[in-house]
């Protein structure tokens, strides 16, 4: 897979802006210094438009992209370097295996290829499971992990906004042996409104919503098996829930661990340090400060602080992105540089 | 129209209690001191429900009324003091005329015979006129103003929300006859997002609404004609506008009036109290005190406030109120205990 | 200790209303119907209020009750049938003892009187020990557990309002016997912002709150010994969090237990059903239903439900009450219904 | 008075960043491809911070600014191309003519500057009147309207927020002449929390913002007197008011016109679409669209739309923009750009 030489401005191609995740691409990809302006290919009910301010007028005046009714032949004709998906898993598991034997390198925002196992996918989003042979070849996109896979990839599954908060936060721990399992780790999420989608719901309803919290999705979110996979930890070893708050964006995660044995402060941070030493992403907030939502809303952070208690053997790690940012289309973004060669940051800060 | 004796609770009935309006009007005869637990009578898609706590998990507890479905028959069989109708225009348009006709005293919260000239619902509704008897024979429900033909009405339309900040702001000072009519009388309203209905839309989404502020409705907002009926302003006198606010309730309207002659704000104030002397449920602001959202809602009060400026001659009223209170139910309620013969403010304070 | 009879009203005081418990307090008080207008004694900078609504504009046209300079005098002069206490834990420390020993019967809602240990508050408030004595007299004002104990009690400290959420939740489960407490409770709590007081504060600013979430006081959290002495778990059982949600009020709390043996939902709905019946003021949702803070803000109830995962041995409570309601003021009526011999519910619903 | 030569960026300094404006500011700044990192002079309190992200957490691997105390002195020997006050108006007054006169090229985000006449800030501000020679060297930046004097410009004194969603859209109204100035004009203006400063105080708790809406300042208002100046309208035309929104930023201003003859929409929207020709900043809604605070908040723009009355004589005219950025630190830095020769929008967009 060849990098993208200095001297141009990679073409992106982005299938589908109309969701909250598309338009925050469509933001940070008009701003990237490493990409030129991408065509924007909308599907059903937006073919006649051709402007992206037709569709967000906040882009007005500065974002006139241009948008053309997508086909997998006019992404191929565009000849892009990569194609973001921002559609729906069903769209993405039909359209990605197309894309991807047209020669496409894709990086999918949607579900549809995020798990080793077609039928985890099958089992937890009750759809049909995706080809294993796209599975074998994606790689789980979460660059703090799995950086080196990117130059190689023909197709990036974009991780879920609520793992990427957990896993970051976990996996330093569990690679470290230092937690212990037979007590269980509690994995206890709170989400903004924005990652529910753009789609009108009862439940999604301003009034609803508003001056109100509410826990949903107890052991069935689709999120579960994600953690599975990529924090080191087992199924049974953990709980992990979700609630929706009254935000627009942002996910705070708090974790609950027991220690094998007594620790300092200390000792934790410069785990945590070291673990994500030369990752710009992943900002570690020394022992007594606790990152909030503010701090990383529109931004590509994820900022984790923790707090030990005083007999040295619980923990409690809090994890704070973005779910629009390093929880979707930030870390999209994050890929694509790893996938063209260009630093891990750029377009970023 | 027969009052209710003081021995028993008057019987009433309520059809529509999905939306927001619904809801509030059953939290407050619930806790009516002269109703008897009312019947619920539920419209398609609710039919099977028993209970009014398998609708709103709210009312478990302390709300468990009977809901049966909704017919006429139905509701002439239980033989009620009054029903009242929180139902959609078109609904309130079939059903009100069959319920008046069989002898049943109605309380309509749509819109659909709130002004005297059919034409007028036609025109700002899009709907067909209502049967010009049935409007002749309507009390417009605003117990400030019309509380002596509340004792005969057999049907009475509860005024709009918008309306009822506006018209008790300004109708003491066109009576008075110290506005300045040559000069124009501006009317900014600001409401919360549960006046616009409980069906989910796009832009009622959490997130379109939450950190954001609109306006909509210009020059075509439903409410208009009731302001030009019922203010003493002709329509050409005065513009109306309509804003969303990031709140569930509540309703803030604003109001620019040039004055005549050079006033005080002891003038200013005596005349709203002199206006007011004897109604519990409007309050007058002391001069320099102006009232906000958090003064009323979830109360039945529409609280006024003004400045004047230094020259005397420009005048700012502060009219606030609860869409679903004063905006709607707890209106409601002022009517039936004006057709009841109950104290004015009786279940609303 | 008498109980009032049924002929009279009961005369009650309440010190201090300049905070959003008192306030809340000086609404559910106005409005029971066993309870005669109460005599608001005010502290320092407010001695010269005469009446409710000069303090508070939303008690306007129906709250317009007396207010006097506060001393113990004045409230033994009162004669009152009880009094309670909306200060600052210092304040309580050293009037309750006074008010005590004069013979008056006291609702504190200071966290002074909480802990049977005098160290306990000594270590965890940062201030002098109280009085065992005091200590020794009074009672824990959690009516579910101990209400056999409020007719006959002098002093009542009411509880925490994250305490409540929290003890409420795990008390039938602990007392059950069914969880693995070699594994470890967590108990992850979210409060609004009316929990933090009144006092203006960088971080309560607007701005700081608003699309925002927060964790806080991880581990030194006050009210930590409270669900020590009354959950049945010990201290090094159970981690504790709390977080700042953008709400002006309301409490969730989210509780992880891991079970000795798998259970069904119809167990864990069959046992909390059983302890808490007969108890107006917890509401249990049946299994697959979860309560949010939109049942509970602006009542006394506390509404519990849960997810049990698949295999029957992970369980997750969910617990939520209005910390201005359940969580301070409404459990303090409730703690004077049990004084005085009134129903539990009385003027809580 | 010599622009920045483009073979170097330009180095700034700014002093006061703890406030709001301030940190945005430090944002854009940090971010302008023609600005050098800046330094950040810090007042009283804050003298020992070394670093931006010491004080701002979210500023953490992107914006590690330079911080040292303020001193005159400091500044000049710095030898910056221009400084930015974001001070109090006090501050500002003090230390405006000494940067000045040591030959600092200054933009003053305070009050201080703004007025031409003396008077009309000691009368407005409470304070003591600024140097009139000062008054005399300073121009209003307004760059829509007065672009041509910035390259020249020693001093610039920053708009206020407030009046610069008011002038941009009514300047160009009165400008061509057709309002009806015997009927007055009306200013109905609504903002963010964060425009009243981060100081904490009673009335900017979570809670009294939080799901209220008020209004202030009624006639007293200090932005009054900028319109006044730069709107074209005599004081005696026109009213304004302001309101406090429950958002952190974002000002919506509703204006009402009565026009002098009918018109129709195509003529309105040509006339804006002329004033703003070329003008990057400003963008005109097409008729029948009107702006929001979400297409603007974040960016440097300000959106004006408008509806006329079915009669075409009358005409509400809405202009959005967010308080921070266009309404304070965005437009600073669109006049800085003025001043060096950059491009208007340059780091705007």
């Amino acid at each position: 897979m060849s990098t993208v030489e200095t001297t141009r401005k990679a073409q992106v191609g982005v299938v589908g802006v109309t969701g909250y995740a598309g338009a925050e691409l469509a933001r940070l990809l008009l701003r990237h210094p490493r990409v030129a302006i991408p065509t924007f290919y909308l599907r059903d009910g937006h073919r006649s438009v051709h402007c992206l301010s037709e569709l967000l007028p906040e882009f007005m005046g500065w974002g006139e992209a241009p948008c053309s009714p997508f086909s997998v032949d006019a992404v191929v004709r565009g000849g892009p370097d990569a194609v973001f998906l921002s559609t729906p898993h069903e769209a993405s598991q039909e359209v990605v295996p197309e894309l991807v034997k047209a020669g496409i390198r894709v990086v999918d925002l949607s579900g549809a290829f995020r798990f080793a196992d077609p039928e985890t996918f099958a089992h937890w989003y009750k759809l049909p499971a995706p080809e294993r042979e796209m599975l074998e070849s994606a790689v789980y996109g979460l660059p703090e992990l799995y950086a080196n896979q990117l130059p190689s990839a023909r197709l990036v599954a974009n991780p879920g906004c609520y793992p990427t908060s957990v896993i970051l936060a976990l996996r330093p721990l569990i690679t470290a042996g230092i937690v212990d399992l037979r007590r269980g780790v509690v994995c206890d999420s709170k989400s903004g409104a924005s990652g529910a989608g753009k789609e009108p719901k009862r439940e999604l309803h301003f009034v609803e919503v508003d001056q109100n919290m509410r826990a949903y999705g107890l052991f069935t979110h689709r999120h579960t098996p994600e953690i599975a996979d990529h924090s080191g930890l087992k199924p049974e070893d953990f709980i992990f829930s979700t609630h929706l708050l009254p935000v627009a964006r942002g996910i705070l995660s708090t974790l609950y661990v027991w220690l094998e044995e007594r620790r300092t402060t200390e000792e934790i941070e410069s785990l945590y340090r070291q673990f994500y030493a030369g990752r710009p992403m992943v900002r570690i907030r020394p022992a007594g400060h606790l990152p909030d939502l503010h701090h990383v809303v529109h931004t590509n952070f994820c900022d984790i602080g923790f707090a030990l208690d005083p007999s040295g053997e619980r923990l409690i790690v809090v994890s704070c992105l973005d779910n629009l940012g390093k929880g979707a289309a930030g870390q999209a973004v994050q890929n694509l540089n790893g996938m063209l060669g260009f630093e891990e940051a750029c377009g970023l800060k």
